[in-house]
């Protein structure tokens, strides 16, 4: 039924749809690090430009969104090729989350940069850049059609929850001994979570590539660390002793 | 070229993934009354219950995500029919995460409960049942198929931003004038947050049902408050006066 010329120009919008997919998470990975850098460097006008950037995602995700629907329409995939297609879409929507939240900690930053108090410290860019680590990994795995090096993504999600609830238990300890640092802890507390979300959003983008390439689905529970938010703490009246 | 007998089956099917979508926002409505009610009532057994009860709502995605491909599969729909079923996949999407907040929100509490400390108070509770009359909104939108109640939802967005800022602002304050209460404050922080964010899928469900009824996209940026903790507070270091 298929002309030549339109199989291969349907193999050509697969492609596009593919490349779009990883423009825009080249795009969230940089906005990611530019947030990074504008906390390490302390950069308030890199974090201006950082908020700013986030437009230029939510265009492409619009542009995913419209060659998703004309290759469902159009070319009515199977298979396979349905499952890449509307992998796509859940794709885009998990970068674009990311970028918000890269969105979200330039702009924590430059609240907090305005503050007294401790500042940020080694740990937020750590887990900035364990998490940019597995964005690109992970869009390695897609472009690269390998499903093992999305597993391996998938199963490094512990990481930056352990990070986290380091970061967690050390901000409380701060404002436990030192009330004036309560705003600004506050800020780095949301900071902390918006890329420890980043880090489930790599998660979930590992999970759909796998089922894309595989067809089958990753087990429900992945193994990761627990929420240091949701545990007691030993010693929370004694602070200076934790 | 289709027979009657196969449009009927295909409106079925049509009709048999809203409901599976309107009984997984069901769900999820019921999962949030149940986290706040929990926490209005101080019922750790109830909040244990709606952190337990986050599985059914992954396996109606689950059943969402077969329907949606099978339809574009084995019927190939188009315009509005294709808009329909992408729609209903992204529904399923936000609606998963409004459960999966509810579930964060009922375990936040069985923490925040064991703790001595301010409680949760009335704004919580105010919080959540705002979040939750918009879940309903939008679901009745779907179900009647009426893109001027998805807008009014669409509108409604900012009310639960301001109580965000209220509370935001009132456990800074109980943190500031008694440091014992840190650690249950930031359970608490993390609570309103996370129907703040509740609020904020249930526009995006709004905004998507808009589109999946009318074919037109509202603005991009919707009439949101200001999120408090983006914003300087004025007395950050005498706290009594706040």
């Amino acid at each position: 039924m298929a002309s030549q010329h339109t199989v291969r120009s349907y193999e050509e919008e697969l492609r596009a749809l593919e490349a779009a997919i990883m423009r825009m998470g080249g795009m969230a990975e940089g906005q990611l690090a530019s947030a990074i850098e504008a906390v390490a460097k302390r950069d308030a006008e890199l974090a201006q430009r950082t908020v700013q950037s986030d437009k230029q995602i939510d265009q492409i995700e619009q542009e995913v969104a419209e060659r998703t629907t004309r290759l469902l329409a159009l070319r009515q995939p199977m298979a396979a090729d349905l499952r890449q297609v509307i992998g796509a879409l859940k794709l885009a929507g998990e970068i674009e989350r990311i970028g918000d939240y890269a969105k979200n900690i330039a702009k924590h930053f430059l609240v907090v940069n305005r503050m007294p108090g401790p500042q940020t410290g080694t740990l937020i860019p750590r887990m900035g850049q364990m998490a940019q680590e597995m964005i690109k990994e992970v869009l390695d795995a897609y472009s690269s059609n390998n499903p093992d090096r999305a597993l391996a993504v998938w199963k490094r999600d512990g990481d930056v929850d352990e990070l986290y609830n380091t970061q967690f238990r050390a901000l409380l300890t701060y404002m436990l001994e030192d009330s004036r640092t309560i705003t600004a802890c506050t800020h780095l507390l949301f900071m902390a979570k918006n890329i420890e979300r980043i880090g489930d959003h790599a998660t979930n983008m590992a999970e759909t590539i796998h089922f894309m390439l595989t067809g089958k689905r990753l087990q429900e529970e992945r193994p990761r660390g627990e929420d240091a938010a949701l545990i007691d703490l030993p010693n929370t009246s004694s602070p200076s002793g934790v």
